[in-house]
């Protein structure tokens, strides 16, 4: 019987702290080698793409497929559909648009828990939509965070990011009218924006970065987006990633920075190498960091079982009746 | 509000003559160079394998994939979503295991309208299962059969098989006791088989092959299934194929021609070529003819559209509230 989750099962079923601990031990997984996860495939429709990236963990025993579609018209769509790995079974079908900020944030939690110093306490926020507020909500699970700062073009936006994320985490936020303002003094930066560098301004400039900063961006997933400049890949002395191939080939950023002279592979390290302990995403503590996301199966399939998880126990969603043959050979 | 169809809603919704032209519509929008129609993505699991095969069809409006897993212990499962490819609204999510069948028949029937005789009255069948049922059925949509024989290995099922598709179609159907009577003196043939030539017979031998007969062989999908000989390739005066690409790399049967020398490209004609009037499948009534198919995405989505119109028309399936979020940029 698989379950149906609309967006507000969703969220009521998202636990940040167990959904970064889920994906992190996806991402061990992937680091053992036993994670099937193709590059997804872009298909583009009369008005935008339909996309999917379908993954499979073979030690878990789970595999599954996002499948989003969008255009600036319709906006944008997302279902998670997840199975047991090992009988075939269809367990839910989810939507996935908090999840996939969800998850983004969650990613974010891991890479921050090994690249950011120790005893990083404040934060610098540019954005203040819903990936800004899962973001920090991640950061603020991996490390004692005491205050933070945002910013976001819209006066009364960032206000309200401050007000309500202020009283979800217990944190003092404070809403600032620059983004150099918002990122001084910080030891964690989230960058989180919809920034082109084309009529509007790149969202973040490595001019701004500072000693032991360690900067998460999550932006400019695709070819036409841009929210950091080509110097933050100058200045970094550790770049990390959730997937070197997708970050190189689908970021604006990375196109940029590919231009400019000062994307250096050296510096790069993979999120499932870091986790895995091969290697260190930071080795001192004045090195400025880097964190790259665009996003991977592994994630989705994660987010989707620690989502289905939590609401089987909650009982969440509506159970509908199998209406999948099983076609014995 | 996404409708959820069943087996059995499937099976009422589906009329054949419909998904036919359904179906031949969505390769004549296919030859005129507009659908989006990547290579299936094939994901090993532990014990089988994780498919899937996303399609857009921009000028007809539409978009789906199909999704499905298998394995020898726990058998097959499909799913087919579909979705408006202006808006991106997810329409239906459907069970494809009775789908594919009927689609992988309505598609015989379509390379029949082009490539068997137009006075071909008599079908050969070599297999008793469901795919040898829906590619009788679809046969016989498009030419006047009048009679029929069958053979399988299995005497009660060959007989089973007889019974119960004359009683459907109103064709005369013998069971037989061998291939070669089963397709002796027939103008089509369909092999619709699971054999794989190691420890049971391969199904057809091309030294069977009769002057202006036409074969339809739609098993032998994977490298370790065997249903034709090398011979049919080199008896066959037109091979016509779904997809050249697929047929080639993913049929056993190809893979033995191509090792045995009688796999000659110039022959082969593509299905969305011949619907499109490019070439020709058949030239005069002495040739001997082939059609071999592995199926596509573009039969999919065009046959769970016709199922799904059908289903809305007859009140059938269970709608769910809609439980994707729609994102506005």
């Amino acid at each position: 019987m698989p379950l149906i989750l609309g967006p507000d099962d969703v969220k009521r079923a998202t636990d940040m702290g167990r959904m970064i601990d889920v994906i992190e031990a996806g991402i061990r997984e992937q680091a053992a080698g036993r994670v099937v996860l193709p590059l997804r495939q872009n298909l583009a429709t009369s008005n935008g793409f339909f996309r999917v990236m379908p993954c499979v963990m073979r030690d878990g025993g789970r595999m599954g497929i996002k499948i989003f579609n969008g255009s600036v018209e319709h906006g944008v769509r997302y279902i998670i559909l997840i199975y047991d790995e090992r009988s075939g079974e269809l367990l839910a079908l989810m939507d996935a648009a908090y999840l996939t900020a969800a998850r983004t944030g969650a990613t974010t939690g891991i890479a921050t828990r090994y690249q950011a110093r120790a005893d990083a306490a404040s934060v610098g926020i540019i954005g203040s939509g819903l990936e800004a507020r899962t973001n920090l909500e991640a950061v603020c699970a991996v490390r004692k965070i005491t205050r933070a700062k945002v910013f976001s073009p819209n006066p009364d936006r960032r206000a309200r990011y401050a007000t309500e994320m202020s009283a979800r985490l217990g944190v003092s936020i404070k809403a600032v009218d620059t983004p150099q303002a918002a990122v001084k003094d910080t030891d964690i930066v989230v960058v989180a924006t919809n920034t082109t560098g084309k009529t509007d301004l790149i969202a973040y400039y490595g001019q701004w970065m500072e000693r032991g900063q360690h900067v998460n961006s999550i932006g400019a997933t695709g070819g036409q987006l841009r929210e950091i400049d080509p110097q933050c890949f100058a200045r970094a002395a550790r770049i990390q990633v959730d997937s070197l191939a997708q970050v190189r080939e689908e970021s604006g950023d990375s196109t940029a920075a590919i231009a400019a002279g000062t994307w250096t592979e050296a510096k790069f390290v993979e999120l499932p190498s870091v986790v895995g302990g091969q290697v260190l995403a930071r080795e001192d503590e004045n090195q400025i960091t880097l964190f790259k996301s665009v996003g991977t199966g592994v994630q989705d399939v994660m987010a989707g079982f620690a989502v289905y998880e939590q609401a089987m126990k909650l009982k969440l969603g509506t159970q509908v009746a199998t209406f999948l043959e099983h076609k014995l050979f």
